[in-house]
């Protein structure tokens, strides 16, 4: 038995969780204890298998328990067609909001020299052998428009470009619905300068 | 294998925390697994342990792992002074804002007969037979002042005094409504100080 009560374990353990403090945590473990064990036992269980079981998609690098992950395996899908993303959360997202049949690739972040962040730890060679074996006929780049983000974009459009796979950009502007007064300055001098004729 | 990826799985297992979302779940998830496996490791672990081993003190009804807490257990503790109090995490609040040296009786709640919750619920057949044995000279009452908390109090107050022991609550300070767990210390310790008989 160790010194620590275990509950005080308990709420410490909760606080590696993002946007968790000591409060927070504290909520959680008896929150968990009073009213939803059984809640707690599934998370711990399946928390243990993630951790030990979930890796990278060897062709897509999103996070998966498979060697190929189901959205590459899948037939079904568009093989000429592959969109670049920065994290798995991404992928989720466009599968919720668009009917892209194609496939992905996942960055797992963006280039980023400050950080020691270079091409080797975004999969480019992978990329860039996807590419170069010529099945893909368009890349979708679907980056963030932060400076790294459109570095990264910049980086992966000149080497498809040296490959002669054609790249696309998704469009970026004022979101549907926005109030102009409400968007933010950047968004809304990149829409402006981005206009186009209708 | 389960048709649901394990990714999925672990997003909706994170939910059954409070406060968390499909968003909050899904961006727990990632960190987790993008940036602290180790925390999830542990998270898993004591988890498991918790949900398995913590049960009530069979003293004072805290939440702990042990037959007697370590506070009950404690023979460096005034055992003549008893404070009742709502919830475990009372009791933390009281410990780290109070220099209170008695012992504590947690109910796990208060009287709501609307609820269906009686003074079976609360435990007050072992408060009674504790208050009964002669060894407390003093009860303090420190449920909180929503309507349900005072009633609470009126009812242990009247055990109290029925069976020859004097009764105490702590001061108003804390604000009506107040949660004892989102009290400022130094209010807690105020309105500790300042209990008056009733």
């Amino acid at each position: 038995m160790s010194d620590t009560p275990l509950l005080q374990q308990l709420v410490e353990a909760f606080r590696c969780l993002p946007g968790v403090g000591p409060k927070t945590a504290q909520r959680m473990a008896f929150h968990i204890l009073e009213r939803d064990r059984d809640g707690g036992r599934r998370l711990s269980a399946v928390l243990a298998e993630s951790v030990e079981r979930i890796g990278h998609c060897s062709r897509c690098r999103t996070l998966t328990e498979l060697e190929v992950c189901r959205l590459c395996a899948n037939p079904k899908r568009d093989q000429q067609v592959l969109c670049v993303v920065e994290n798995p959360t991404d992928v989720m997202a466009l599968e919720q909001a668009t009917d892209y049949r194609g496939l992905y690739f996942v960055l797992g972040g963006r280039l980023s020299p400050l950080d020691g962040v270079g091409p080797a730890d975004l999969g480019l060679e992978l990329l860039g052998k996807r590419l170069g074996g010529g099945e893909v006929k368009e890349l979708i780049l679907a980056t963030t428009t932060t400076v790294e983000g459109e570095a990264t974009a910049h980086y992966i459009g000149e080497m498809a470009a040296a490959l002669g796979v054609p790249v696309t950009r998704i469009a970026h502007g004022v979101p549907l619905g926005g109030e102009l007064e409400y968007v933010d300055s950047g968004t809304l001098a990149h829409a402006f300068a981005g206009r186009h004729s209708v």
